[in-house]
């Protein structure tokens, strides 16, 4: 019979994404227009009406019957007269009949009988009230069509994508000034260790550290869409983490906690999970370097993610495994993209096959350099421009090798 | 002798991005920790202090000098007395003398005497009391150095680089709970044009447009670190455009100006610009497509874009020209990395020489597919992933080109 040791055996990273999948999602929230770039939009958003909802110029010119232009050349040009001109933002006030033409602005609404727009470029006023057009048109040519940017009913942004400047503009232009997005999932971040104390105590006791990772972890929930909540540093108790869970678990989306650095520290999360509720525990240990420490559940419906205690580890599982929880909380199923460079790697890593290792690296003029330390220190984080990532299968990379890397920002 | 027309010649993005260079900063001003992701520091922030600030270990072990397990292996282990334990969070009660060691918690404080940590992975307790030590360790194994992460004075964070989650943690761990950053720099956004109403006009008499691009430039304004400010919607009036720039220069860093359709909108910036301040337009017409009739100008210490009136042109020229200047003003010197993938070209894309081409593409598996409409619409930058660039010098590029895609977030 298996222990819950082993029950709870490593998984991969891609295991983890995967394989861990809360139901939880964040409810709908509606939000002004303003206020709304990268929410996530809880349905498709459609056209209330025709986009641009008129017939209109893309040129500057006369409006005419593409008829009248037919055989028109440079040799034999079209004489056409010229019965008005439309005014920007206004409805046309003229017809175009057989053998005339009305002065187009770009952008201007199309005149009854018109079914093109001649460019001014290939024109010539001959004499007041009259042109020559030394091209033909089509009709449809000069202009776009009533619906031409968006049909009625058509989709405007889709659900799941967080909203970029474009589909802000988009929103804006057919008259959508709010929208139904998710609400920005609250992540508790909880810091344990008797050891640490907050970043704004003045003087330190020997021993002590100031919490970097609670601002570091705050930060990167802000940056992937969440509500961060300062859920404040924990003593090495299994009591008043459990309770602070507990008080965590009840306002919160996703509960993070970065575990105390001490050898006690790491399976008190573990332990502080047990009766707070189902399915609890869903893997213990990652085959990550470095982030093997850490904890996945999933109590009373809200996901835990258990970090190591190492501010650098902690960070890099959060990036691989907590903000991808983070974006299926919060309804997004089309993540942003990263930014990536491809690089030469500038000397050989080592690594062991089956688990995932992330590398620190320094980017310069094409080429990766990674960056190690005694024991894998925030500075390491703030000197790198990104990291790069052996894969499970892999037994190291050689110098050269072309690899991909992933940028911060 | 030339006309001042041809003396504001078209010039290459390019020659803009090098040659266009307004000298505004904006101030410093100091921000709490938490609300200074991605500001910008005004200046590089020194460790006040040593950083962790004592010798820490980095393994759970024993607190030896190394100097006693030299030699030491399986066949032959060292024995040493157990003397005391480090608790977490405390200085260390007991000092490591020779034969002796003192139990340690990852991250706890070394004793005095100490020189190394041994992994209790390489160790026995072979009675209580006593272990057995079967590798040797060199000094400075397993810990790090009270310096190691950061020394006295050592640059925590450089200026001109917009703050990541990584450096907020370090700047947190250093206790540095506060940074001077640049301002945002607050850029107004203007609209014109006779055409266009508010996105929140509920019905349009025929003719009449919502205002897209102003609420799609706010949005690329926030996320490039500015403040944007709403300078509303002017009608096409020479003197109106000129109150209101005269209005929006006296509040702003920037201002961006995107002119209505018509043929006489065009030309209403350049016009608006004069009078208003030295040194006054710097180029007038980007060769680039979309996005020609693109103006640059700086009045009275601050730089003004004008952008040309379709909204997806002036999206174009903004992300390309008038993001960098933001950076610039915002004291930005290492802008941040943006998402870019590699993909082959899905079908031929035209191009004239000389001329910068940004073409929309949508992404899949792979391929880049070009997006192309009547006359460029919004809906188009909606569909897109992402844009290419056909460089100045190339005449096109054929079906299956390796290209780089930009993606949109």
């Amino acid at each position: 019979m298996r222990t819950s040791r082993e029950f709870f055996a490593t998984r991969t990273v891609a295991e983890a994404l995967a394989g861990f999948r809360p139901g939880r999602r964040t409810a709908p929230e509606t939000v002004a227009l303003d206020g709304a770039l990268h929410r996530v939009p809880a349905a498709a958003v459609s056209a209330p009406a025709a986009l641009p909802g008129f017939a209109r110029a893309t040129v500057d010119g006369y409006a005419v019957r593409a008829a009248d232009t037919y055989g028109a050349s440079e040799g034999l040009p079209a004489y056409l007269e010229v019965t008005g001109s439309v005014r920007m933002g206004t409805a046309a006030e003229v017809a175009v009949g057989r053998g005339t033409v009305v002065v187009m602005p770009t952008g201007g609404v199309l005149p009854p009988g018109a079914d093109a727009v001649v460019m001014v470029e290939y024109t010539q006023e001959t004499m007041p009230g009259t042109i020559e057009v030394v091209r033909p048109v089509a009709p449809g040519d000069g202009l776009v069509r009533a619906d031409e940017d968006a049909a009625p009913g058509a989709e405007l942004v889709p659900a799941g994508r967080p909203l970029r400047a474009q589909d802000l503009g988009m929103l804006a232009g057919a008259g959508v000034t709010s929208v139904k997005v998710h609400a920005r999932p609250v992540v508790t971040v909880l810091s344990t260790g008797d050891e640490v104390v907050p970043p704004g105590t003045a003087s330190l006791r020997p021993g002590q550290v100031r919490d970097a990772t609670a601002s570091a972890l705050t930060a990167l929930v802000r940056q992937a869409g969440g509500e961060p909540y300062a859920g404040g540093i924990v003593p090495d108790d299994a009591g008043a983490l459990h309770a602070a869970m507990r008080a965590a678990l009840e306002r919160s989306d996703l509960v993070v906690v970065s575990a105390g650095s001490s050898v006690g520290a790491r399976d008190q999360t573990a332990a502080a999970v047990a009766g707070l509720g189902e399915p609890g525990i869903w893997c213990h240990g990652l085959a990550l370097r470095p982030g093997k420490p850490t904890l996945l559940a999933e109590c009373a419906g809200v996901p835990v993610v258990g970090l190591p205690g190492n501010p650098l580890s902690a960070l890099v599982v959060f990036r691989l495994v907590g903000i991808p929880l983070l974006w299926r909380v919060g309804g997004c199923t089309a993540p942003p993209p990263e930014p990536v460079a491809r690089a030469s790697l500038g000397r050989e890593v080592a690594s062991a096959a089956g688990r995932l290792d992330v590398v620190q690296v320094r980017l310069r003029d094409g080429v990766a350099t990674p960056l190690y330390g005694a024991s894998a220190l925030l500075s390491i984080l703030v000197a790198a421009d990104g990291y790069l990532v052996v894969p499970e299968e892999a037994t190291g990379l050689p110098a050269g090798t072309e690899v991909e890397v992933t940028l911060y920002q």
